[in-house]
């Protein structure tokens, strides 16, 4: 009998100029894949991996509506037209599928359950693979960080309670993948940013301080990647 | 009772400006671990990493001597005098520990099985962890391609013969890691290579006739990067 964790195919995939990790997960059963977070440079690249490995996608994935980069999904759905996106339905984008707290999303025999975490942005989601002890944070948790709180609804204090009750609470030895990485870290554990994340240990007061005080620069990409990303990158069929 | 597949603890690490994969494997019971292919302008976040995870490098190995990054091994070894640099035997170049075709080199209650897949140069090795079905390729077979064979005792014959001989015959669903991956891709496995290679699944004549003409730059860093590689990046102690 085949255990849950031979059923998992499971990719990561990064697209180097924006740090942007996709992941895709696909049940060997049934060959039904999901895509979270696909970048719209990396849609051929994507599309011949899922050509590749004999698997269907039937769920495209935005954790967020991105600032840095143009979602893919709106491409795949073009390729691959009985694929659906997926978004947070508080994000304020379109898509087919929106989800709440604690829906799940079945792809064969997976299921990935959805945990509002809004903080970065309001309709930020994390999907978590129980069957396999994953989760995948978007921007919410980054490996020894998070993403930042300074515009789009963003929130410093929202954003370390959703981390708090819906990530960290997790088992310990849940893997946690984020949407980006900046420094060649490709995953963590709940255990090790209990222990080292650099801002979610602190306490509330003080996490809100730094958040406050990063005084980034504005993304260089926003003014192109939120017009899209809140139409789940949809182009319109007469100009594309 | 563990299983031994609960007895890894697994990072892949990425350096972006030679799109260098580093590998960190660890024993849970021991806590000893191993670093492949280390860069050395990645030794400090390495050197964190392996502190805030609580375990104690061994080995720091090389699966050849790199013609496009400086390997970390030197470092490490100065900051964590106890770790051994480990290199094939026919590499031409200096280490602690030279290993050649089925050595085994154990790390805690896990062990790498060595063969040798020279071609890309001499001395190339791919480590093997059976436990996990996991190999860490180098430059050998990289995802859907190879390393270069036009310098460094480079060999397309060779290569050819080394990859079908001793990682492609390995079973289907063995997971390979390679050295390198310029187009976002973390992984791949046997049964992907065996069907969608795009130079590895030719005969080995047309294979030799891809890799001849391949016209690839001469590697940016190569003049630093070799002579440094050579002595497993030991830097003399009075100059550093
Ligand atoms: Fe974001
Ligand atoms: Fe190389």
């Amino acid at each position: 009998m085949a255990s849950v964790r031979n059923l998992l195919v499971f990719r990561q995939l990064f697209h180097k100029e924006t740090s942007t990790y996709t992941y895709l997960l696909a049940c060997k059963q049934t060959m039904k894949a999901v895509l979270i977070d696909p970048v719209l440079d990396c849609v051929e690249r994507d599309l011949k991996l899922l050509r590749e490995l004999g698997v269907q996608l039937v769920y495209g994935i935005n954790t967020h509506v991105h600032a840095d980069h143009i979602t893919g999904t709106g491409k795949l759905k073009q390729a691959l037209p009985d694929c659906k996106s997926v978004l947070g339905s508080k994000s304020g984008g379109r898509a087919d599928i929106f989800v709440d707290q604690s829906e799940r999303l079945k792809f064969g025999n997976l299921m990935l359950e959805c945990r509002s975490t809004p903080g970065h942005t309001n309709g930020c989601t994390t999907f978590v693979l129980h069957d396999r002890a994953m989760a995948f944070t978007g921007d919410a948790l980054l490996v020894r960080g998070c993403g930042r709180t300074d515009f789009q609804q963003g929130s410093p204090s929202t954003l370390y309670e959703s981390v708090h009750s819906q990530i960290l609470s997790l088992p310990k030895h849940y893997k946690l993948y984020p949407a980006h990485d900046y420094k060649g870290f490709s995953v963590t554990t709940v255990e090790e940013e209990l222990a080292h994340n650099t801002r979610l240990t602190k306490s509330k007061e003080e996490f809100i301080k730094i958040m406050d005080n990063l005084n980034l620069p504005y993304p260089k990409r926003i003014d192109e990647s939120l017009p899209a990303n809140l139409i789940c990158g949809v182009t319109d069929p007469v100009s594309s």
